[in-house]
């Protein structure tokens, strides 16, 4: 056992986190009160600031760019984005870093890392024709565009992906888009020029075969964003979450990715990596929260004493360091068994970071705004905006009780095989 | 032991009840998509929608107006007032109308038993002049203007109340009043004409007798809203939490209640009936939460089956069960012990309601939310919302700690004692 | 609303209370002390301490005796009981005598107010025949003889009472009973003279109608107890609870109580009162923890100062206050429930009280427990015995998980009605 | 990062636990017995059962025997010891091999790695002087004798061990001891031939250099086991628990270990390691139970399903998977830091496996006897007295809140400093 993290690994997570703290912060600042100005004024709050394509380009020079891009890939993009920034790091590796990038909201944009654009530059490279990748691929690790992410549909549980009501289907040369998609993260930007939606192509096919993904120019005729979503009260600009509909949106068969009926097989292969980034971002989250508190608590004073010294709150910091470090432990580990046996192998740990990080997060959040009066619940802290952030990822990417469904299903299977023996 | 409520108790809470779910429930989705219309448009949010002081005719038409007025206050206003609606009910007959109106978050506006109104027209019943009376009491109770009450302050932890910074210096037949104060609720509202502000009047004097209270036209020369507060992400339109600050506020002495250095006194009575209040309507916020809930579990359908029949969701219901019959007990007894034995005698259990029922209400909340999946934390429901709402009720009027440290005071008062004999 | 007890009841708590400090509790010490001796010597530890039949005698001398006993029977043992103490209580009434029964383990037995003999004589008293309440009911009212009650079964999960596989097979006049039970309380007592045991009479029978309750005296061969338990490693003797095997028993027909397929019918009125009786004892087990927790934070010392000031200890004690003081009221108002509309109309709310008192009593032994340090977990402090007896309730009498389920059921019935007609 | 076990760690406890499996369990049922039997005839049941001694052999022909011993040892007795199975193990290495002896109480001592005498052998190693090793280590290290550690005091708070009021009085030659000492563990047994004792030397030093250490032969003069403890109503025969007295026990000087006033210094040192051990040892017990638990779940049925599939208990079992797996990360994390960092370094990390360790050990462990419905609290099973053993943990070696305060004064420490420096 070697809980080290790698030399590139640590070199990168240190340089990344200097980026934050000497240029993020200080221009998130400036860029939340600029919305807040727009929004307040009835002016679109979505377009992105003009200071992220400042910081971009900042940190695409220091070779702060695409991190994301695990190794194992080949191919002109691997290797033309290699040399780009591209750096071939295990999900182990990338751990510490996404780690970082989570202490701020903007920060995965700024290093081209965020979702779900990393998921849908993985699904292309993995599994995109060439022209596929031509278009949209080289772009999106370029920067030059954003992309969504259409598969939670507002009319059903989509815990169970096999509700899904929105159809994929088959005509000649085309393939017909129908269907309403919501918590389509990334949609409120205009620079959101692609998406890939999910539909049933084949409702007679076994029950993981009916589905396919599609690329969908956004502003194809018939794809329609209905209305900007709030999260617990946070829009999240300029990525934001929307409900989308789309109304017979007839597309050439070759925008279909890897081929009719594949959607569930790409799906799984996205999702444990996309899980691992998501849980280290809060797991970063969750510790400027605790840095917060713990600067909270040792300069605000009552009853004469610092806060730190009142009560039951040195006892729950206590409890907070331990729960972070529990946790960001258990996203190392699940990121290693990524690296070492695969999606398949790693399923129950993907589950297990899924389902104790989010909550995690929300506990330490809340135990920081709970510090800090009612200055934590205000927008003067970033600490209401992390809570929302967090708790939408005990929802979203599948509920903690689907997960929890999947480990237990894996951990009880050899004693119901035992069981059915018998 | 008797749980039954008074016949005149559970008549009106029907009564509220049917106003809420004929009246006020349709109204307020039209108000909310004004608000968000508004606010889109770069519009003021803030003026009370017309709907509301139609809604309020309605109800002072029904007598079901100022039920909050507890019985035992004498003079004109109570008696004029009376016959208006002031009902003279007990805390414990009260209650169980304050959970009504806790389903809705316009229905105490429209009963003009909303907070900080209820609690400003009881100081001044009990503790105002008869010029007070008349001139703010009497607008009050008819509902033609509303009020705001300045005391949390954002500079220092006001969980104790002596870290207090504001002044109200008195100069001659004067008062002067500066200071900053935050989490003033409603000071959004163009209606709001008068504040209660509590302010150090004599460094020197004992800890309980160094505050004033002073009442404050909002329009004065030198009061002036810096800007409001989003709490959760919640702005709470038409009643709104806004910093205000107060520079060389020249005032009459006059215009202090009760006199110098009795603000501790005054803010004493005021809080045990409010905390009562608050709680209660949290206690029917919950309930509607669970009802959401249910009505959630058993038409939503995943894996082939209705939510409820899923995993641990039935027990979860079962717990929320539990622990809101518990809340409500707890804070009908509160109530009950406000009536039989004062402020004094029933610190400990308002103090206990304060702790428990904000905490029960987010976890019930939380778990709606939940079965809700994606929808929950929208603004499709209100359950986000109602979560900011019983979430910040764990930091106003008073954070949990503090009352928890009032609890174990009270709680280890004999054991101390004996000890120290020892 | 009205939450003072009855005069009467108060004034029986009140003697009940003085009585178990002045005589219980000194007596309890030289009992236990005995009892381990006995023990470490290789003698019989079962047979009840000589103080208990003292004690037994002083209380009855008291009129504190019989307490349990419901109004609302007639006939010759409730009238003649009713003057030597029956007092016809309603369950409210009771509740506040139960608690202070609660306080140590040994005065339900010495108020003859213990589990299974109050329910036992509760069901001889409303369902026993003549013949069988002379036989039975008059010596267990008069304290001469104990008894017990044989439903939970070893090889199966008797939280479904339809997977019970023993049976009482009616043969002509007789009734011949097999079956293993366990979990029976009161078996290692040589006073224990009659069980009351239930089996399965008509397995074609509906669901409900297939058990029989069957008086057994508990000398007839045949019947073996087959060994004691401990449950959390405590013996609970006097009391006891034993494994018990019953091997081609032959009674006569007219010992079966209320005749044949009768026996859930009778359960279920016996259920309600024992669960107020069983909860109400733990809550006033919880007061006693929290009383010896507050005593111990008071008067030891570690780093310099009293326990109750070191770190969290404050809060601990206060959220014990709080919730002893919910769950109290939760079962007051589910004894007045069930004396007001009945077992079945008071059906979730002993469900709930039965869920939340358990692990309440739970969560503030084991904080007490905490407090105490190593000797809360020895035998020095009854805390850790406490414990076991709190936990064992979460099991005993239906687990929790059956509870919820019934809770869950009643509380989604109208939305699930509403949901099959959609 | 690498995860993986050494593949001599890997190896060693793939034997351990092979050894378990085939050897010391089937034997533990047969000690169980017999223990019991002896209890019940009044016969002593402190000598270890004859078993004991045959499966140290076995394993100790196979070379699982001292495991414990740490790498980095010189002299005479880590070398010929070392051949003898002192493997030099890290604390890394260690800790998948200590997890394995945690799934049964037999068998760390059948593997001559059992508290206190691990410590003591450590202690010894470390700081005896030849005589001392000779004398007490080899026997030790050769499983001839037990010894006992003699710290926690009856009649003081002993979280604190400033109030320590044992003496350890320098006269001449001799040292005196005087005090009484309880929860000393491993008093029961006749094999308990030495004790390292701790009491005051000179209470004018410094804070840390007031105690000392010294070598006490059980059998001296004025050496007294006054009783033996339960907890929780477990003996742990034939290790077990007592409370000693000491009484004016002369002894040479020599006695003292590394000199007076060393005893802080040698117990930080011994402290590290033995919490690792403690805590991996619990990982593997809350590991059997809730394999225990899966095992229930799949083949006990109740309303016509499998456990398993019933209410929540799938997100229960699924809640544990995810609760042991990250106290496992957490522990292997610390042993890791501290072979990396040294005792100092990981301070916060053992203080946080500490804490978080038991209380995740006792919460799986009453997850699983809840499953087990009432055998679960029975001796049939395991559980109750595992849950004895996890629970004893949260007071044993620092009571939880004691180390949460080491973690929030080692976490605020940086803070603190900038806020006084402001």
């Amino acid at each position: 056992m070697d809980f080290s993290p790698s030399e590139r690994s640590l070199d990168l997570a240190q340089r990344v986190r200097a980026f934050i703290d000497a240029e993020i912060e200080p221009a998130e600042r400036v860029m939340a009160a600029d919305v807040a100005a727009r929004r307040a004024a009835g002016e679109d709050p979505w377009p992105a600031h003009p200071l992220i394509a400042e910081l971009q380009a900042k940190a695409r020079e220091q070779g702060l760019w695409n991190l994301f891009l695990p190794a194992g890939h080949e191919g002109p993009y691997a290797v033309q984005f290699g040399t780009d920034g591209g750096s071939g790091l295990s999900n182990a590796e990338y751990a510490p870093i996404a780690e970082q990038m989570g202490r701020s909201f903007s920060a995965p944009l700024v290093f081209n890392c965020n979702a779900p654009d990393t998921g849908n530059m993985e699904v292309l490279l993995k599994y995109g024709s060439d022209e596929q990748k031509a278009d949209w691929l080289e772009p999106l690790l370029d920067g030059r565009i954003r992309s969504a992410f259409l598969m939670t549909e507002p009319g059903v549980a989509s815990s169970d992906a096999t509700n899904m009501e929105a159809t994929a289907v088959i005509d000649g040369d085309e393939v017909v888009l129908n269907g309403r998609k919501w918590w389509s993260t990334g949609v409120g930007n205009p620079d959101c020029k692609v998406a890939i939606f999910m539909g049933v192509t084949d409702p007679e096919a076994s029950r993981h075969s009916r589905h396919s993904m599609v690329l969908v120019p956004f502003d194809h005729p018939g794809v329609k964003v209905e209305r900007m979503l709030s999260a617990f009260g946070q829009h999240d600009e300029p990525i934001g979450h929307g409900e989308v509909s789309l109304t017979d949106v007839r597309l050439p068969v070759t925008n279909i990715i890897a081929g009719p009926g594949r959607a569930f097989e790409i799906a799984q292969g996205r999702l444990g990596p996309g899980r691992v980034h998501h849980c280290m971002r809060l797991v970063g989250l969750a510790e400027r929260a605790l840095e917060m508190a713990c600067e909270r608590a040792t300069t605000r004073t009552a009853f004469g004493k610092p806060l730190a010294n009142l009560g039951g709150n040195r006892e729950r910091l206590a409890h907070a360091r331990i729960a972070i470090n529990q946790a960001r432990l258990l996203v190392h580990h699940a990121a290693w068994k990524l690296d070492t046996v695969g999606s398949l192998g790693a399923m129950s740990e993907v589950s297990e970071i899924k389902v104790a990080v989010p909550q995690m997060a929300c506990d330490v959040i809340d135990m920081a705004i709970q510090l800090h009066g009612g200055a934590g619940m205000s927008e003067d802290f970033p600490l209401s905006a992390a809570y929302a952030n967090a708790r939408s990822l005990r929802l979203a990417d599948g509920p903690d009780e689907v997960h929890l469904g999947v480990i237990a299903k894996l951990l009880l299977h050899p004693y119901a095989e035992k069981a059915s023996r018998a």
